[in-house]
Parts: structure tokens; C-alpha cells; sequence
């Protein structure tokens, strides 16, 4: 069942260009044609069948019915911004960006039928190299409608990620971003700053414990800064709330207090023994 | 080809009862006895074909040519010096601890040919519920001898894990813990307060990011205290360095300087890049 006739799909990365693969091939739009700021990487894109053509310029948006943004934070307000002249009557706009107040507020400003979406399929892999088939199929997608969001708009992007095998969770943008910098953006600050710890000639001695602790910190610098820097205040929070905790932790174990030190990792262990 | 004749392992947990199985299964030894501070999961390693008889005491060590210690580091220390006046001349007692400096210096003050080994194959998942076979293979067991170390022997204990597939690393027990403090104690210590910091509120809308990064935080809570103690001084300093580097982090974002953020982040996925 087609949902949308004609989407453009801006950003042919991991996400962008997953999802062209999926929309072709689930046969939820008529055509796909993919825009990139780099032209080698969309054509890469079109021989991976993640997309029908490559489009030449931001003028493709014009008949299309669907816009997907896929690039990091500030591309994707920018982009909006330069768009919202051109689409016609009726295009429904969505991103996939990790943060969403911002977005969301700057994105709906210009555009009317704008829906902020995280699907929460990303990877510290980037790039049209690593696009695979799948990837959103038994995965969470957030959408973050607002007070302005048409009711016909979002019940059809919530089809759209259903079709595409995601579980959909409705949540504002503010309680997105609060909720996302504990679960996310905190864990890859984290990532980032312990793999720094480390002196480089001790690197050939890390197990797998400290690979998948770190797994996250290979992710694209300039992509994550723009993903902190959106949700700046809410991230503050949340470091603060970390340097507490490990603070205390630090205190027990200089203070040889193995009672409290026990209570401390036994008590993260019940709750990491929650999540599956 | 049979290394030893009889080995007694005591604590048939994780390591200890992966460790009793692949001996087995490879021939290394000719009989394996497993001790249990709880004689039910000694029972279970038994039927898992981990050790071919449970134990009723330390008696057991008596006529044994190997004694393997696979508990946390405070019952590796007590239980050495229990069983010092027990073994046999020329019996070779090595332990599976994580840290090494405190243990080494402990085991071999009472016990002539003790010798410091760490397989780097453990799991936040414990107990003889987990153990399996070739969790040793193609892992680093890093093993530490002092000046006082007989060379025969610790060709022997090398000979060991070479045959269970292990890639040998030879390190003095300070340096072991220098390193691992970096490359284990200090990721652990992140991930137990990482988890801590998540509202319980938040848990189901986890990615498999934050998956990945507090995995190793489901590990035990008084095996982990008894580690970091264990570790200390050295652990005291790797959580100053990473709260450098994290401080350094939230600096920037504080000061929405995202030229140093991106600085910052890419510094840390180049490091990581290396590691495989």
C-alpha cells in the first residue's frame, strides 16, 4: 500500500539511505529520489537501491508529498528553513534527528505539516556504506507532535514507521529531549570522555567490557556535537546528576566503605538487570 | 597431552567451571575436583561435566598438582593462606582474579609456586548457571609473575593457557593493575554509576546504545567492591583523569563552544577507531 507518491529524502547516510531500502521495498511510496550534500554518496545510494534517482538540487522537493530530513541538527533546521518556500499544499515533512525541541520548533515554525521523529535505529556507523535493510523493523520510533500537529498528518506518519515494523511512542519534544538525554546523549558524553581516559598504549589490552562501554564513542564528532549543543541544558543536567553518582562512589572507595560501596553496585545491578 | 595429574578448582562459578570444563575436554589435566563455598552449584558443575567430583573440604588440595582460585580477591587471599600448609611440594596454585598486585603478594608469601593469572574472559554474567566452553579461546590471559617466580613453573602455567587458546601476555602484577585499573575497574566504575543516574520512569525507551555502555554494570556487586578495593589507590586516579575529561566536555557545552566539542569528541573516535 502506497502512503505517499513522491518522496525526497535529504541526507542519504545510515538512516536516510536505510530508509529509502525500506520504503522501496515495502512499497510504501511510488518514488524515492535522494538528495545529498556529497553527489558520490547519493549515486552510492542509488546503486545500493536505497533510492530511484539522485535529485540535482533542493528544487525536487517541489511535487513531492513527503520530505524526509536526515542530516545532524542544525543541517536539518537550516534545510527547512530553505524549503519551506518551495513544497507544495499538503507535503508532510519529517525528520530523524536525535534531539527534537529545537528542531521541532524551528522546523514547524516554516512548515506546516512538519512531524519530529526519532527512530531509534541509529548506530556509530555512518554513512551510505552501512545502509541495511531492516534496521527500523522491531525498533522503537519516537514522534513528537505538538499542539499545532495535524491530526490526519500524524496518524499517517505513525502508519508510515508501523509499515516499516517500528513500535511508535507518541511524546512531546520536551519530554523526548528530557527523557533522551538521560537514555542517550548522556551515555555517549560518557562514552566519549572514558575512551579519552585512557593512555593509547594500554588499548591493546581492552576486553569486551570495555568495547561495548565505549562502542558509542566512534560515533561522527560533529554529528553528536550538534545533537549536545541542541539539547545543551537538559544534557547539563543529567552530567551533573552522573558526576554525583560517581562522586559517591569515588568517596566510598576512598574511604575503604565496602558496606556502602556493595549498596551502590548492587543497586545499579537491580536496575541494569531490568532492561532486556 | 596431561599437564597435571589432579587439580582441585575452588569456586566453580563463571571462570572456575569454564575453566574445569575445557581442562577436561582438552585433556590437560587427568582429574578435576570443584569446591564450592555452596555445595549445590558444585552439584551443577558436576552435571554440566565441569568437574568430575565435588569436593567435601580443603582436604581435597592435599595430593592435587593444581589448585586453581576462582572467587572474588578477598576469599583468593584468605583461601591461599587455609590451604598453604596443606599442599604438596611443587603443587602449582594459581588464581583467575581481576586485579593481581594485592593477591600475588598475599598468595605468595605462604605459597611457594603461586603464580597471578588473569583471563580476560569474564562476563557481568556469573555463576556456574553461564559457564561454558572456549570462553578462554582466542582471549588474553594475562599472567603476572615477581622476581621470586619459578621459571619452570611459569612456563608451565603459560603452557596451560596456550593450550586452552589463550594469547599469553607476561606483565608485572603493579603493571597489570595500572592498566586494567584503565582498561576494566574504571569502565565499570562509569557504567555502575551511569545506570544510577537513569530514572527508573525512563528504562523503556533505552537504545542499544545505552544497552552496550552499562552492560558490564549487571555485574556483580561484591565481587566488583572487593576488585576496586583491591585496585584502589590506582582506580582513585583513573576516575580523576576520566572526571577531567568529562569536566572538560561539559565545559564546552556550557560555554556552547562547539569547535572544542567537536575537538573533543573526534579526539575520542579516532582513539577508539583503533581498537578492534
Amino acid at each position: 500500500m502506497e502512503l505517499f507518491n513522491k518522496a525526497v529524502i535529504i541526507g542519504t547516510g545510515l538512516i536516510g539511505g536505510s530508509l529509502g531500502l525500506d520504503l522501496k521495498k515495502r512499497r510504501l511510496v511510488r518514488e524515492v529520489v535522494g538528495l545529498s550534500r556529497n553527489r558520490k554518496n547519493a549515486g552510492f545510494a542509488k546503486k545500493a537501491g536505497a533510492i530511484d534517482s539522485v535529485g540535482s538540487s533542493l528544487e525536487e522537493v517541489r511535487d513531492a508529498d513527503l520530505v524526509v530530513l536526515a542530516m545532524p541538527p542544525e543541517a536539518i533546521i537550516a534545510t527547512a528553513c530553505k524549503i519551506s518556500g518551495k513544497i507544495k499544499k499538503g507535503c508532510v515533512v519529517i525528520d530523524v534527528g536525535s534531539s527534537k525541541e529545537k528542531i521541532v520548533s524551528e522546523a514547524g515554525r516554516s512548515i506546516p505539516f512538519f512531524v519530529g521523529c526519532h527512530p531509534l535505529s541509529g548506530s556509530e556507523k555512518r554513512g551510505v556504506g552501512n545502509l541495511s535493510s531492516g534496521i527500523f523493523n522491531n525498533s522503537i520510533c519516537i514522534i513528537t507532535p505538538t499542539a499545532k500537529t495535524d491530526k490526519k498528518v500524524l496518524r499517517k506518519v505513525t502508519l508510515l514507521w508501523n509499515k516499516l515494523g517500528s513500535k511508535v511512542v507518541i511524546l512531546s519534544p520536551e519530554r523526548h529531549d528530557r527523557i533522551l538525554a538521560f537514555t542517550s546523549h548522556l551515555p555517549h558524553a560518557v562514552a566519549f570522555s572514558l575512551v579519552r581516559s585512557i593512555p593509547d598504549a594500554f588499548l591493546g589490552l581492552c576486553s569486551g567490557g570495555f568495547k561495548d562501554t565505549t562502542r558509542i564513542s566512534a560515533s561522527d564528532g560533529n554529528l553528536w556535537s550538534e545533537v549536545f549543543l541542541s539539547n545543551r541544558d537538559k544534557l547539563l543536567l543529567c552530567i551533573s546528576a552522573f558526576q554525583n553518582n560517581l562522586s559517591s562512589l569515588k568517596l566510598a572507595l576512598q574511604k575503604k566503605d565496602k558496606k556502602t560501596l556493595v549498596k551502590i553496585l548492587s543497586s545499579a545491578k537491580r536496575k541494569r538487570d531490568k532492561i532486556r
